[in-house]
């Protein structure tokens, strides 16, 4: 069986699959898959507080080793169109590079990696494909449900591949074997309400709330040998008392916390309410809250499943990947709860922005490592 | 010559005098103290940022010592209609009370005197009255332009008095020997702005203002023999990022100190920079301004002058004056750079309230202690 990763990827980028509608792509991937002898199953998950969303889990085999790839087919907005040179759902050949939303991030990724297994035989292992289309955005009904459902079918895998975008100027010179989390947080400290000209009787709560700030302030830890050391950043103060005779009866103080590996979001909590508790508040009332849903953060083994993909990459590219753990968040942190994951994938920079493009010689790379890889990793069967 | 203090009220509180519209009460008032001998100037003072106001200027005498009373005639708004009994500029007498807008504060003071005034010799000494029409709103084209006019006609005094309602529930039971002064400022941090992931291309200012907050929370002083300790609040800090993946570019604290007479505002805005100086920015920037007109402190001397008042005040009522630096900031404050000054009035409870009101025996009272004093001040001659 052969599959063209290129031609693939124009038909997925004819879809305007804007987060969170498919708009046909996820329909495209099937019958790609199909047709290499995949058994496909949709899965429409919605509830907790946001948008229905279609996903997709394929596989192929049930001997082996078992490979997992894992992506998204939605895009973020085009924006602007007169920012585009042609239409952004209009694959478009120029110089050498595909244009499209999403040509980066990463229908291509998914292109490259369904031409890869294309490309195998089928009975070398077990590949399995984890494709959302909800990244971009609230990601409550994507990845992560459809990795809890994959488990509960006993889908376990041996070692994940996230198709994101990875490499930040030349196809192969970064992986990603981890990211930081992140973990937002609010904090209220009350008093009581008085007049300037009085202040025995009111309790000021602005005090507390500088020494609460000061308290964060400090070293959360100093790095560890993949990452850098945590960071908590307060993004904002807010008391918002417009009158100047009047002592404000509370204030809040915002945070953000990016970590590395040495920390759980419930751990984190925990050295937030430390760092709280050193501070005298004087009779004003200190509340706490993690606001949003945290990030964990990841890091995945240094296995020999990741040297073999270092080799691979140095093969093919000629260049010896860095093993990064830099950038935002991913949704190969939905996937690190259930297995080693390693994101590689193309260029990234010109993702989210107008003509996102990709080179059609480095797609064409990306599916040799993505083939190169499996014969390596699925071994004497392939 | 003999002039009734409540029918000089009545005549008062039946003119509308909401500031800055004097609505008749400064021309009862130059017909009263015409009548009584007194050279009455009118002075229209404008600009500076604030609207025109009518104020009122009379010297009688020109010889002996020279006593200054001081005072307003413009009223506060009578707020809901609803919650008054009656009319509050139609003067209404019931149970030994006079009601009415003003009535306390201070049209009965300004009555008060013009009475005893009329009721002591002519040529006793030198009697002037400064009243102006704008003490409750902005105090800009008022009692502060007034006394720099007198001081450049060789109008000095060597003692003043101001109407205000200076007793906390009897007649006589309080003077106010001095105030408070306030002042408010406002200081802003600035820092860099950048992403959360990204700190070190980003300089956060929230630590450095939170040290900031931290470093004004310090004692001013211990206080002094009539002042309690000089007291800062802060009262706002803002910032307003609503984003919380943004390290945020600045921030703001606001402030207000009310402080003894140890201190003037620039002495007082020094010892704020000085706070702030020894807070390490980190590279943030910080601005710090004055916000407003600060009014200073003033505390009078315990001459024989205050010592007389407080005898006369016996002898009247019974009570011994607590001689009090209490309370928020009057015109006194604009007084006390040319001069000593105590306040000493009515009971003020009832002041800007519905139902304003005083006691017809206060009233009497009052005006006795002015009398009483005047010939006490004045001498032989009186």
């Amino acid at each position: 069986m052969s599959l063209d990763a290129l031609d693939l990827l124009k038909r997925l980028i004819a879809c305007p699959s804007v987060t969170p509608e498919a708009a046909g792509a996820l329909d495209v991937l099937e019958a790609a898959l199909s047709g290499i002898g995949f058994v496909v199953t949709r899965l429409r998950f919605e509830g907790d507080g946001s948008y229905p969303v279609d996903n997709l889990f394929a596989v192929r085999g049930t001997g082996g080793r078992r490979l997992l790839f894992a992506g998204h087919t939605d895009v973020v907005p085009p924006g602007d169109l007169a920012n585009w040179t042609s239409d952004p759902f209009t694959p478009r050949e120029a110089d050498g590079m595909l244009y499209g939303r999403g040509a980066a991030d990463m229908k291509s990724g998914v292109a490259a990696f369904v031409a890869a297994a294309a490309a195998i035989p089928a009975d070398a292992g077990t590949v399995m494909l984890a494709i959302t289309n909800d990244e971009e955005a609230d990601a409550i009904n994507g990845t992560a449900k459809l990795m809890a459902w994959a488990e509960a079918q006993q889908q376990h895998f041996d070692f994940a591949l996230v198709g994101e975008p990875s490499s930040a100027a030349l196809l192969g010179d970064s992986i990603k074997i981890g990211r930081r989390g992140s973990l937002s947080g609010l904090i209220t400290v009350a008093g009581t309400q008085g007049h300037v000209a009085y202040p025995e009787r009111a309790n000021n709560p602005m005090p507390a709330l500088a020494r609460i700030v000061s308290a964060l302030d400090s070293q959360i830890d100093t790095g560890t040998e993949h990452f850098p050391a945590s960071n908590l950043e307060v993004t904002s103060i807010d008391v918002g008392n417009p009158t100047g005779n009047v002592i404000p009866a509370a204030g809040t103080i915002k945070f953000n916390i990016r970590y590395n590996d040495l920390w759980t979001p419930e751990t984190l909590a925990d050295w937030v309410r430390g760092r709280i508790a050193t501070v005298d508040a004087k009779g004003a009332t200190v509340t706490f809250n993690i606001t949003g849903a945290p990030a964990r953060s990841f890091l995945s083994p240094l296995s020999d499943d990741v040297a073999i993909l270092g080799t691979v990459i140095s093969d093919v590219t000629g260049r010896k990947p860095e093993f990064s753990t830099g950038g935002g968040t991913s949704d190969a942190r939905f996937i690190a709860q259930h297995g080693p994951v390693v994101e590689c994938g193309l260029v990234g920079p010109s993702m989210h922005k107008a003509d996102e493009h990709i080179s059609i010689a480095d797609l064409n790379g990306l599916t040799e490592i993505y083939r190169a890889f499996m014969v390596r990793f699925f071994g004497e069967a392939a």
